[in-house]
Parts: structure tokens; sequence; C-alpha cells
């Protein structure tokens, strides 16, 4: 971990920016799985199964008895867990449906909205060494809630061609019935354009590898939905001198040992916790089974030492954290002032794994400073906001003339006839 | 327009089909174009604008008192029709703000939410025939009310190198002062990258033509959102026979003297009707100014008899309209039944054109389809909704084993140890 102490404002940008990837070599490979998965449908997953992920599967969807047997192939304890999360997760997503009111501009003008779920939506959810359930739980729990009637789950088979209990247990928690052995670019592919088995839906959701990301940037140009682009996961973490040095370099390196690209940074007023910090993630880190990781994303991470909680705040909101964690004295000052951040974490006691996976917020988060004009995922992204207006003939009296007017000053002369002839008849 | 009586559900998916548009052959100008502004910044956007404009701007931002002077030129009936309207959006999209409360998932966790403005917004306003101050009023309005700090207005200058009175006059009831005199790719490129003179954005909405709708697309691959994407206007009538012929035809012409591209939809479960709306839509069109336009986008156009209302609802819920004029009797039960369309307009006295200018609504809507999966503009799109959490020592006491047992089964031992960690301290 790079120490630096009291960097010019000046520079503050240039240390705030993020390695940029490009992806764009991967373009021709992702058209070509696109082309094959167009052509040929379920029988390119089938390949694209046994090329990626080590063998053909028995078949491409999850039967009712693979689902149900994972209730017997998952510990009563990681059940129970996963319950609790699944509870709380549902508690402060439910709040996030919206009560609008009519609202009447102008006498006999009415004009309200209306969330309407997306019919169709894709979860993708990545296989390999971590069986993310928690993320199935993060997108499938405001999809309920929304009311999307068709869930279509994409996760890669193993070598044995099954899927991780966990994540079998959650997706028939959740009562998604789709549940496809599909990977990488193909996975994406399907739930774009649709095969035999898999129905094509209008937007896709979920972390992935880098054909993932890829292949979801490209399906936005042909018209289907994402929840937001990606990047590496990051987290940034305010400590002065109430912080817990231990407390912090846990939290430090739980963003690390996300990937070897994974973003951490330190941000306090005091150097000595700074060097605090850095002794116990060495400590830490030894005992970590994800040690080479968290050591390589610690490589090209940074502890700033800065003048004041103010520096801190405007660093901070210049870098626009994925996570943000303030262990400093005053929470709520601070707090009130983060202008960009996905998700933030107060007080010494408010660990971001707890965010992660059960206190109830949503752990798909903008990444790579997309906190500055992207969400995180909510309930809001399963839905579209639809408006509607009613207007009475009174009303069209009292607004006609306007309409008119500003239809006339840009030219439009078939809108201002709309409401003319309408006004002839009153 | 095409009438087709009775349809098969069959073929209903090949009619709601949009022309596909690719705008892929026009990368490389606009690339050349970002390449350009992103090394002289503002001399490039000099140079474009007498290129493209016609004349090299005396100065890129439009200075205080070229603002002031609007008040002058724009008649008096046109100020109060759009402070009429201004007035109606606003009291509309203020109701849109958020109220969250703190949610206690477990004892001792708190969560909740809080919407923030995107700080830097770049809004893009067509110049030429059309001077859009309605567009800038729908984009204007609910950027002031988020509270969004840097308003960039981009706007091609006309040939003499202006921009247009309504245009200024609006600007200055917004209290935007950054008004660039650009238009075209080089807009999106200066308000994405930043020149000398355009301070670089996060977010970027607005209509345009197609260098501009590809430009839109082409940034956000480099990290910059866009409102959405961009496609035709359209809008979808549903006629019974309690439906005013002559109105129906106002409304579809409304839609088509947009531009030769729009789509006009008429469903309707009497043909009667149908010829009637044909023949009122063939004697309005002989008095419209943009007669050629709207022949045009007529041409490409369909009427289309239907068994019943359900019919109606399911062929304009499978085309996903981005206005859906609803002129038939039962209007709250096919209101409700609305699954994806942009907005919706109830009755025979409520034309399209009252939420394009006046009503209150948002005009920026998903076209081409994107209603399945995009929200219209309104105050969420220039916000960013921020999660943030709170949690005791009893709360992580509570919380704390949920979240190591969902942290082991992940494989993520250093998400475990952030929670281990402190509970042993406690």
């Amino acid at each position: 971990m790079k120490k630096l102490l009291y960097p010019e404002t000046i520079v503050w940008s240039e240390l705030a920016k993020r390695p940029v990837k490009d992806l764009q070599e991967l373009e021709p490979t992702i058209r070509s799985i696109f082309k094959l998965v167009q052509e040929q449908g379920d029988e390119a997953l089938y390949q694209l199964a046994e090329k990626y992920d080590g063998k053909r599967p028995d078949a491409l969807l999850a039967t009712p008895e693979e689902l149900a047997a994972a209730e017997n192939e998952v510990s009563a304890e990681l059940k129970a867990a996963i319950l609790q999360a699944y509870s709380n997760i549902q508690l402060f997503h439910l709040q996030q449906a919206e009560q609008m009111p009519v609202v009447e501009t102008m006498p006999g003008v009415n004009c309200w909205r209306k969330s309407v779920a997306i019919e169709k939506v894709g979860l993708y959810i990545p296989g390999g060494t971590a069986p993310l359930f928690s993320t199935l739980l993060m997108l499938g729990i405001p999809a309920k809630i929304a009311g999307c009637k068709q869930i279509v789950l994409c996760t890669p088979p193993s070598k044995e061609g099954t899927i991780h209990p966990a994540i079998r247990y959650t997706a028939a928690l959740l009562g998604i019935e789709t549940i496809v052995k599909a990977g990488g670019a193909q996975a994406v592919a399907a739930m774009a354009f649709g095969t035999e088995s898999v129905p094509a839906v209008s937007k896709i959701f979920g972390p992935g590898n880098q054909y993932v990301t890829m292949a979801k940037q490209m399906v936005t140009q042909l018209g289907v939905a994402i929840d937001m682009p990606a990047g590496p996961s990051e987290v940034l973490v305010m400590a002065d001198e109430t912080a817990d040095p231990a407390f912090v370099a846990a939290d430090l390196l739980s963003q690390a040992e996300h990937g070897p690209d994974s973003q951490v940074v330190l941000l306090s007023t005091s150097e000595t916790i700074v060097d605090q910090v850095i002794a116990e993630i060495e400590k830490q880190l030894q005992e970590l089974p994800r040690e080479a990781v968290a050591a390589q994303a610690l490589d090209n991470s940074m502890a700033i030492v800065l003048e004041d909680a103010q520096q801190m705040l405007d660093y901070s909101n210049l870098y626009a954290p994925e996570h943000l964690i303030l262990a400093i004295k005053d929470l709520q000052t601070i707090a009130n002032g983060v202008v960009n951040a996905g998700s933030v974490f107060l007080g010494n006691y408010t660990p971001e794994a707890a965010g992660d996976y059960a206190s109830g917020t949503n752990h798909t988060l903008p990444t790579n400073g997309y906190a500055r004009a992207y969400s995180g995922v909510s309930l809001d992204s399963f839905v579209k906001k639809i408006t509607f207006q009613h207007i009475t003939t009174e009303g069209l009296q009292n607004i006609g003339r306007t309409i008119e007017v500003m239809a006339e000053a840009e030219g439009l002369q078939a809108h201002k006839n709309a409401v003319s002839i309408r006004l002839k008849k009153l």
C-alpha cells in the first residue's frame, strides 16, 4: 500500500483515476459467440458449456428435482443465514415502492405515474470458486417485489455440469423457475436474443468476468437494457484517530480479496492511524486463504494523509467510491456531505460486509467513478415509471391556449391543431 | 396509412417491429470529431460550428446580454405560455422527490437512502427550424429541482451565429448560465471531455440528429451516462366507436409531422372508425405546413382493426409505444392493464400535445420499444440514490453471525473476518 502525505489538490484528479481497461479486443470473440447463439440456439449453449465450463450438461435448464434437492445439500446454518438476509433485503427494498399521488397541475389537468414491472428480466450469476448466492438475493428480491413476470437466471455449470447448491437453494427460495446452465458471453447472448429454452429478456443484471461485462455493453447497442456499466470493486475508508486500525485493515482486506484489480483507498487525517492500519493489514493478510489476490490488490492501493475531515470528504466526492466507510468522529456531518458514492457505511461497527450480505441495502453498486451519475440496483431498476394523464373538457379549456402558442412557436402546426380541433367542439 | 383487418396474433411481433437503422457507419466521422475536440478544445468547436452551422461564432458561450435580450424578443403571449408550462411541469416533477424512511431491518441495523443530485449535467437542445424550448423545460426543470450544481446547455447556433430567442428566454428562466453555441457530435464531445470553456459533465440528456444519437451512445462506453437510447418518435392510438375520428386524425398527424421516420399506429375495434380517421387525415393533412413530412411518415404507418379492447391492449403492450392515447370507452380498465408505454393519454380531450408541452409530465420518453425496460426522463434521471447504513454494537451482534456464515460459504474469508474481528471486541 502506497502512502502519500498531504498531496496537493492539483494532483487529486490524477490520483483518483482508475486504471483504464480496454475490453474492445474481446469484441470479435464475443461477436462470434453472439452469432453462434443466434444461429444455433440451445445447441450453441451446449457446445459452449462443453468448451468453456468443461462438460456438456445433460440438460440446459435445471430441473425441479435439482432445485428441490438443494434443500438437503445446504447446511441448516447457511439456510438460516440466507433466510435472515432475505428478510432484511426484502424489508429495505419494499420501502422503495413509490407512492406518488395524482397531481392536478391545473384544474381539470390530472397527471400521475405508476411503477410497472419490467416483464422479462435476466439475472447473471457467476460460477467458479465463489458461488455468489448473495448476488442472486440482491437481484432476485427486488425483481420479485417489482412483480417481474419472467425471471431468467443464467449461471455457468461446474465441471460436473451442476449448479452450486447454495445458488439452487436461493433460486428455489425466490421461486425462479428458469435456471439456465450457461455462463459467459453466451449466457448474455441467450438472454438478449432468446433460444428454444431461454426466453429473450428486456434487461440483464449481474456481475461477471470481462466477457460478460463486454457482452452486456454490446447488447445495449441492440436495445437490451443492463443494470449498469461494470468495473472492479472498490472501497474508500475515511479514518481519523477514533477509528480502530484493526477494523479498518479488515475492511480494506475484505475489498482487496475480491480480485487483483480491486481498488482500495484509505484516507486519514492521522499518519499514525495509517501506519497502524498498514501494520494490521500485514498481520491479517497472512491468515487469508486469498492472500495472494489481496496482496496484489494492495500493491495498487493508496493510503493518503490529508489535512482534515473536509479534505477527506472532498477527495472522496472526487473519487466517487463504490463503497464508502466512515470511521470518523463526526459521522453525520460528513455523511450529509457525501455527493458521489454507491453506498455509505457509518461508524466503527458497520463493516462493508454487512451491506454485501445481509443488512438490507443492495450490493450491486456503481464502481469506477460511475457513482457520479449512476445509482446502485434497487426496486427502481426492475420497474418502468409510466406517466399518465387525463384532461377534462374544462382542463383543456384551461391549458389549451398555452399548448397552441408553444406548438406554433416551435413550428409544429399539427400539434397545435390537435388542441384547436378539440377546443372548437366545446 | 396501411389498413390491416384482424391480423392473426402470430404475425403481431413482426408487425410491431420498427425499421432498424444502423448508425455504425457514422462512427468513424464521430470518432474524428471526438479526437478534434479532445485535442483542440474550444478551437475545434469554433471550426466545427463554421463547418456545420454556417458561421464561426464570435464567442462560444452566450453572454448575459444575449440572455437578457431575449426578454424583449419573445412575445408576451409565448412568455406567458412558457411560464404556465413551467409551473405545471415543476408541480408534477416536485412530487417525484423520494421520501424514503430509515428502515431498521433488524434491531440496531438502520438502512436508508437519499437522493443526491448529479453534480454536472449536460443538456442538448437541437436547433434548426424547430427551436425546441419545450425540451429545454423538460430537462432543465427536473435538473433544477434535483439541485444539479452545473448545468451545461449546448445548442447549435444559427447561420448568423445566434441562438433562438425562445431558447435563450427559457434558459434564462431556468437560470442556466453555461450556454454553448455548439451542436452535433462536437457538442456531445465537449460535454463528455470538457474544453477550456465547456465543463465536462457526468450525464448528457436530450434529443438530436443521428450524429448526436450515435455520439451519445459512444460516450456511454467512456463512462458518461445518457438519458436513454433514442429512436424516432411514435404514437399508438386505441380508438373504439366512442372516439372522435377528427381528434384521432389530429393526434396521429401531430406525431407524423415530427419526421418522415415517425411511427404512427392506430388500433381500433371498428373498421368504420378507421375509415373515418383515414378520411379525416387526408382532409387535415392538406392544411399542414409540414404536409410532406407527415405524408411520408403516414406511408409507413398502420391502422389495425382488432377483435376487442383486450386485443388492442395486448398489441399495445407488445409494441411498447412511446405515447399511448386511449380514445375508448373503458378508460380505467385498459389504463390499468398498460404494461409497456412511455406516457399514456386518457380520453378524448387529452391530446398527446398536452404532454408534449404543458400538462406537467415529461416528454422525453423511451421510443423504439425501449419502453419495455426504460422510463421517461423524470426527477430520478437527475439524481443518484445513495444508500446509507449505520449498525450499532447491538445490531452487529444481531446480524454478525448471518454475515459470517454467508461470507464463509462464498469463500470470502476476509469478509467474514471484518465481522469477526469486531464481534471479538464486544
